[in-house]
Order: structure tokens, then sequence, then C-alpha cells
């Protein structure tokens, strides 16, 4: 007797079955993209473009907790958190390659989710999927992409261009993706104490969405050109504020004047840092995942960006002698220390 | 105190510690890479070629076993393994990133020696390293490895171009790395039973390197070159002949006739299949990990090829109402099977 489809298992369906199963829909829009999924590899044509090139790993226990992130959020996430690097390059992504490892523990119905996720974020971004390996694990799920971006030669924006008098400027707010994580790791906590306790989440879906589902910033990418301006510097914020600054800082040779009353901070995030008794400052600097943009401009862009709501000034670079610092709300200058996100220490 | 260097830790040097470490000795061989490792995403130029990618992931207890795997050669075959689909593409490997997931076994001096292999391999393929991800992970070592090549739109080969008539033709010799997985795998449920054993690996060295230090078939893409041949149809051998003949038949519409005497399979190979009772063409046609190619030429080209001594035309291409059949030794013909690694089955 046949099994009914939702019944199949990923036994039933073997390698090339799921390569099938998760590649059918795939439709490749990318003028760029050739061939994609089916061959050894994929071919692409960027004849009169830069390659811009990009690889996260992202392994449960490590990077996600499954107990708190739904498989779709966790396939978005995934591309969005990749694709941010090729943004902050101020190229576009137009390709990934997924590599996914999966334990016995995931149904093909998990799997499913997962692309579904991947699938949207992809289609969302203008981005194609041309290739991959899927297999199994030990232990439980391992998503590997790779991202393949074009930039023209006169824009991609490396971190060593930052000059002295330069804005620092950042896109968006801070330190939400970590208070939504924390908020999440607490109804854990409750949870396993009590499981017939429901989490209470209420009141915090914009923390949770900067947590389980962020966006990159195409859309300043976009600005840039609508404003022609070319940042003189760019990095993307998944480390935290300050660990991004002083790769900045570092790969530009620079010193930098960071202004904590100028730190975008959401509302929601405030309220949720002080409830843990947490300095919302140190949730921004040093909470990973934002996926915001930080970079310099030339002052003379100014007038260009003063009235853009969603990009705040947060300070300017320095001579290196000057070091990194942070001045305070009492306007005492301290020299920034990055604690950022560590993946061994932490 | 200070640590000595060689006392230091992972979690000592952190993440960005253990970067520094692994990426300074990176130079960067190839004109298409612009940029390497040390901003968000490496930087290429590929004016004037075609873009060929392709990513695989390797998990530790899946793909390989730490208790018989030298790390140092771990990397190597992580590089060759990929590279390979690059070569079956009849394209130059130029670039690769790596994803490395490691968990808290792994000392500062294992990681080492997985790129002692990595770079091993890179300079001897001519391939820069220009970007990556290093993270800890719960279980096990994880290696996700992306490569990207260039290519000439008139020589990037297919699986989907066999048609009838064409000659079927392999590299090298097959079912090696399998009777050398078969041999480790023995010693060790020896080794496990009394740890006081030493391995009998004597008499097996060709095998033991055809499953631990692969090669990838650059030889072959450069002699397509001397000789003038574009092959009709390419892939690469890792889940065995038989799979690897269902693929470019079922890509090209095709059928195939393959003669059983004409599988080259080494002595050594050979014999070491007859010591387990494993009929040395079932080695050949489903067992995984060989690497060599498999291409289909024109029948015009056989002159050029016949006098290689590395190179066995197998059969010939026919209609795919033929279907695809072995013809046995006793000249018998039955469909083929293919078996082949499929890693969520075995």
């Amino acid at each position: 007797m046949k099994k009914k489809e939702e019944e199949k298992t990923l036994n039933d369906l073997g390698e090339f079955g799921l390569i099938e199963r998760i590649t059918k829909s795939i439709k490749l829009t990318n003028k760029s993209s050739e061939k994609g999924v089916g061959d050894d590899a994929a071919v692409l044509n960027y004849s009169n473009k830069k390659v811009v090139v990009s690889t996260d790993m992202l392994i449960e226990g490590i990077h996600f907790d499954m107990t708190f992130t739904p498989l779709k959020h966790l396939g978005y996430k995934a591309v969005t958190a990749n694709i941010s690097d090729i943004f902050a390059m101020n190229a576009y992504p137009k390709q990934i390659t997924i590599g996914l490892g999966l334990s016995s523990k995931y149904t093909l119905e998990a799997i499913d989710e997962i692309y579904q996720g991947i699938y949207l974020a992809c289609q969302k971004y203008g981005v194609d999927v041309i290739g991959g390996d899927t297999t199994s694990s030990i232990n439980g799920l391992i998503i590997s992409i790779t991202t393949i971006g074009e930039g023209n030669e006169n824009e991609i924006t490396y971190r060593n261009g930052a000059k002295e008098n330069d804005l620092l400027v950042v896109s968006g707010d801070l330190g939400g993706a970590y208070m939504g994580l924390t908020v999440l790791q607490r109804e854990k906590e409750v949870w396993k104490s009590d499981p017939n306790m429901q989490p209470d989440l209420e009141g915090h879906d914009y923390i949770l969405e900067r947590q389980l589902k962020p966006e990159a910033r195409k859309d300043i990418i976009d600005l840039f050109r609508d404003l022609k301006i070319k940042p003189t510097s760019m990095i993307d914020i998944s480390d935290g504020l300050a660990s991004e600054i002083f790769h900045l800082c570092k790969e530009s040779n620079v010193g930098c004047q960071l202004y904590e009353t100028k730190i975008p901070i959401d509302p929601s995030t405030h309220k949720t840092s002080m409830e843990f008794n947490i300095n919302p400052t140190v949730s921004a600097l040093n909470g990973g995942e934002d996926y915001e943009l930080l970079f310099t401009i030339d002052q003379s862009n100014y007038e260009k960006i003063k009235n853009s709501i969603d990009l705040t000034v947060l300070g300017h670079i320095t001579k290196k002698e000057a070091g990194i610092n942070l001045i305070s709300n009492g306007d005492v200058s301290t020299p920034l220390k990055a604690q950022g996100w560590n993946h061994f220490n932490n």
C-alpha cells in the first residue's frame, strides 16, 4: 500500500528525493543566474560586475534554540543575516547556496518549513537559490549559507575607508534583537520549571520580531543610490555596535568619538532592558544580531541624510591616537570596550 | 603569568583571535581574487569568465570518522572533494570559503592541522581561501566549503549533453576509496574489542590514500585542453559509478550500455574486495568518494584518447528507450541498479 504523502519520512524519500522536493519550486530570477540547482555546480554570469561573496554557518544550540525558534523564521533569518553582509559591502545579493545538515528528529514537514522561510526571504530580496548540499547530521540542525552578490567597482565599500572628521552613522535602532532573546530565554526558564505555564510574551512584539525575523537593510543601499552617497566605510551590526566600531576603526586606522545620547534605542528595547536591570546602552553596544548598517560618510553628505528618520549620526571619526571613546550622557569620555558576541566565550 | 603559545586554548584566543591565527598565512594568488578575508564579504573579478559555484557540507560521524581520519587529511579531502565538482563542469576552481564548526574537544593544534590540510590542497590546486565563518558547535566537527571557479562559456560542460553513440569514459580507477573505508572500519572494530591490538593496515597503502587523501582530477581538465576535446557531458564520481551514470542519463534523456569487463579496478581494490567477499564490480559501481571524472565524448574523439593510460572507455550512450544496462562478464545484459550513497539511508 502506498503511503500518503504526509506520512512519508526522510528515509522513504532518500537524498535525491529530498533534493527534488526542496528544489522543485525554485525559479531563477536574476540575469546573472545562468544555471542553478541540478548539476555539479551552478553557473553565473558577472561580466560587468564585481562578484561579492560571504559565508555564514548557523548551528543549533549555538546560534539558535529550537525551543523558541519557529522553523520558518529560522530559514528566513539564516538568509537575511547572510545577505546583510553583502549589503554591508554596498552591493546587492543575487544568489545563495545552502548547506543543510539535519538530524533524524527533523520531519519532512520541518524541512519544508525551513525552506519556506528561506524562499520567502529570497523572494523578498530578489535572491536566487542556485545550489547547496543537504545531508544528515548526528545532532541537530546546521545551516551554512554562502551568498554571492554583485557590486560596481566604484560603489563597493570596505571597512577600511573611514577618515578623520567623517560622520559615524547607523541605520534603524539597536539592542532590540538582544532584548528579544533575553525575553525568550526567560520564558524558556519559566516553562522548564513549570511546563503548564504559558509563555508571557505580551507587549514584546517588536523585540521578538527583531530577534526571530530580522530584515536586512536593502533599503539603505537603495537610499545611497537615491542620495548619491558613497559611504567611506561600512559594516553590518551582527556582533554589537561596540565590536563593529572597533572593526571599522582598526581596519581604517582611525579613532572615534561615540555619543551615548545619540545611540538609537526603541522604547520597547529600553523598557525591557530596564526590566532586566540592564543599562539600555549596554544592550545596544554589546547585544548582537541587529543587522543594521554602520557606516561613515564625508561631512559634506550631512545635509543629504539629516532628515532621514531611519539614519542616526552617532559621532565622528578622529585620529587613531585619540582612541575610541564613548561620550556618556553626563559628558564624560571613557574608552569604549568591545565585548560583543564571542562564540567561543559566551 | 602569560601562557605559552602552545598552552593557549580556544577560549583564550576568542573568535577574532582564532580567525587571525588561521588567516594570517593566506596569500591570494589568483587575478580574480581582489579582496579576501577581512571584510563583510570577499570581492572577485570575473569580467570575462563565467562564475561556477559549488557547496559541500561534511559532518563528523556522517562523512568522516575521527577515530581513523588524520585532521590534516580531512582538511585536504574537504577541499579536493569540493573542487572536484568544479572540474566536473570543465572549469577551474579559483576561490573557496570555509564554514567551520568545532566542538570544545578540538584544540588549537587540531584546528591548525585541519587548516594545514586545507591550505596544502589549495596550494596544490591554485585555489585562494577568500572567506568563511568559524564558530563553535555542540557536537563534533562540521566543514562546509563553497568553491567558486571560472569557466569559459564554450567549455563549461553540463550533465545534460550526452547523445546517442557517444562514448562513456572514466578517469582513473574505481572502488578504491570504498575499500579503504572498509579496511579502516574493520580495524576500528578490532581495536574496539581489544584496544591493545595494533591496526593491520599493511599492504593497503593505495586504497587508504584513496579514502583518506583523494585528489581531484585537474589533470584531466588540462588534458581536454591539450587534446582539444570538449566532453558532451560530465559528472564527478562521489556517490559511485552507477549512481552517476543514472544522473548523466536522466539529465541527458538517454540510455547507456556499460561493459563490466571495462570498469577499471586497481589490483589492490580487487584483492581487498575479494577478502571482504564483495564482488569488485559492486565496489566500483556503488562505492563512493572516488572523485574520478565520468564523461561522454563524441566518437570522433576516440583516436585522441585511446592511448591515454588514465582514461577508460566503459561503454556507449544509447536511446533512452534502450534503458541503462550492464553487460556482464558473461555477456548478459541486465538493467543497472543505482544503489550509491544515500546519506539518509546508509
